[in-house]
């Protein structure tokens, strides 16, 4: 995957990006800071074994407001027991205390091996080198020092009026080994109300990250948050939606590219269902089917493991196979085949790097894509090799 | 794994093998016949793309009574329409003519390709041979014929009382390629009623094959069926129990063992769970994760991956992390970790061939435990290179 273009933060935010050897020698500590407090959102993991940085983030919330992030690659602080919610709780008060700001309207995010407790001299030491305004405003770099397994930086952005939206992502699948979590970051000039910012964020995250599957796992520490600081003054809600929407549908792909061992990416939409709920449900057990994602790694328009997955869906009993029909890329598979003349396209089409699969149903009027990517051996061999 | 040893139907059954080169020119049709009607009960694919061999035998199963088995392996019969229908009904008519039995009393199952119609000359000229009583008792024979990509037969047996019970599989997976299919056939002498037999078949299979997982998909065209043909006098309903649940289970593992591309069996058991339900739910997401599998697979204690798995039942909300204890084999590993002493002993058990994970979860008294196999880089290779 190639690198992302130079990308600047939006204005009053300025970055920090420092190694502080978590784990290794690669930049493992990031702080983004606004240059005043902004209305904010976040949706976490909903896993049972959420950890420190998960619950305390999601109590500084309760205001919808936030002044900084802050991200800890190579650890994820979670199954730490009570000394690692001490830990969390001290990086954020010294954080907040260099920045000159309210502890509660940080956000911290954590990511990398589970079970460790924070290097906490490392970190102290990081953070009183702390000074605001931080040094720049580079999103790729900022973007890099999330990095644990991912093997490019993920950022995209998009303008809205005078406002700009900038999101940053990690992750190499919902989970990656035991470097969990997918984290995303949106940091946007527009100037929005709390409730326009919290409908938009999540109605946008459900129909991208949320439809994001790379291997049916799910972490204990995934975070996507957003600030809106107002720096570019007001904005019309729909551009608003749109520009927020290009940024994370971007990221959502970028991180299925990067999927571990991928090699193409998936999309898989299901159309003419009874509601938005079973597309989604038909949608993520075609998209999560081992054998439907090594079929598109092997480049075979094999659609009987579509039907095969289709029909996993046993409690959707308006689903029939007579009025069901399976395309791959535009071109129809079933139930009528695919003709002689039709064949070699097919199967150039498999041969790309992004296979979707159509699916209708026959049923309603309710569409939904999801995205993922194929299955292939690296992934095994990436995962299995990986020890503790 | 080796071959199994050489096993006889029970009294009163005999079988019928053949090559009718339905797809290549190993055996692919199995006839097994009961000299008198047997009480019945069979357990179908919940699939909503189920073919007609699997509507077919479910009608038939409507009065409990059935008199023959037919296997046609090699072609699923799956998606292939109206055509599809006649030519099953067709096979069963003709089985059923040559044998002197009633139609209604044959149970058909079908495993192979999706989306071909059966080679009817073929089947007419294979079943135009069929005179009972059939040609033996060979029960390791029976079982090598319905298999697709198997590496090898299953069949096990166990006695009670003067009965014996004898099982056959197939199946590389819950669902295999587009050779999909898991068929279990089990034959048994011992005298019992329908109530009795469905009773006790059903309560079985919900702790062994619907206990079992290869890979999460599900096959258009499972079924796992038994006939009791009375042939040794009645039984004591318990003794019947346990020969039955222990053929299940052994077929069970066989499956297991033979998984594409396995190389390790994992059997999760949760424990002090609020429910059955619950601990199979969280049973399941941990057998089914991929990134558990490749653990196992790479032979790490990796609990980080557990803890994560058992955290994704995310509506499980009496799930704590504080009350949680997972054990590979007997060893502790969560939330106190492997002492020095005993790392050695715990990597050679992780190097061994058969990995069981515990998961207490310190809420109740109910336990279930579940089936599967480790994910290999070869599971990829097999169902990548596969193309229809």
């Amino acid at each position: 995957m190639p690198e992302p273009p130079p990308t600047e933060l939006p204005a009053g935010f300025s970055a920090h990006v420092a190694r502080l050897a978590i784990r290794d020698d690669t930049d493992d500590f990031l702080v983004i800071l606004s240059d005043r407090p902004a209305v904010a959102d976040a949706v976490f993991t909903r896993s049972r074994f959420a950890g420190p940085s998960v619950t305390l983030s999601r109590r500084h919330l309760a205001d919808r407001r936030l002044q900084a992030y802050v991200v800890v690659s190579k650890n994820a602080n979670v199954a730490t027991g009570p000394e690692g919610e001490r830990n969390a709780g001290e990086v954020v008060d010294r954080v907040a205390e260099a920045l000159g700001i309210a502890a509660d309207d940080v956000l911290i995010a954590s990511t990398g091996v589970i079970g460790w407790p924070y290097p906490m001299d490392r970190l102290r030491a990081g953070i009183a080198a702390l000074r605001p305004p931080l040094d720049g405003q580079d999103a790729v770099a900022a973007a890099r020092a999330m990095m644990t397994t991912d093997t490019v930086p993920k950022v995209a952005t998009a303008r809205a009026g005078n406002a700009t939206v900038v999101g940053m992502a990690k992750g190499v699948g919902m989970i990656e080994p035991d470097m969990a979590t997918l984290i995303v970051l949106v940091c946007t000039d527009a100037e929005v109300g709390p409730e326009v910012l919290s409908g938009t964020f999540r109605s946008v995250m459900a129909r991208t990250f949320n439809a994001l599957s790379i291997d049916t796992d799910t972490s204990t520490s995934d975070t996507a948050a957003v600030m809106a600081n107002g720096r570019s003054g007001p904005i019309d809600r729909g551009r608003f939606e749109v520009a927020l929407n290009d940024v994370a549908l971007s990221l959502t792909r970028q991180i299925a590219r990067d999927g571990e061992g991928a090699t193409k990416v998936m999309e898989v939409t299901v159309t003419h269902a009874a509601s938005e709920a079973q597309a989604k449900r038909v949608a993520k057990a075609v998209v999560n089917s081992p054998l439907v994602k090594t079929a598109v790694h092997g480049a075979d328009p094999n659609w009987g493991r579509v039907v095969m997955a289709v029909g996993k869906c046993s409690d959707d009993t308006d689903i029939d196979p007579d009025r069901t029909v399976i395309r791959f890329g535009g071109q129809e598979v079933f139930p009528t085949p695919v003709g002689e003349a039709d064949r070699d396209q097919l199967s150039a089409y498999m041969a790309g790097d992004t296979v979707a699969i159509g699916v209708a149903l026959g049923i309603g009027d309710a569409a939904f894509t999801v995205y993922g990517c194929d299955l292939s051996a690296d992934y095994v061999r990436i995962n299995a090799e990986y020890t503790t």
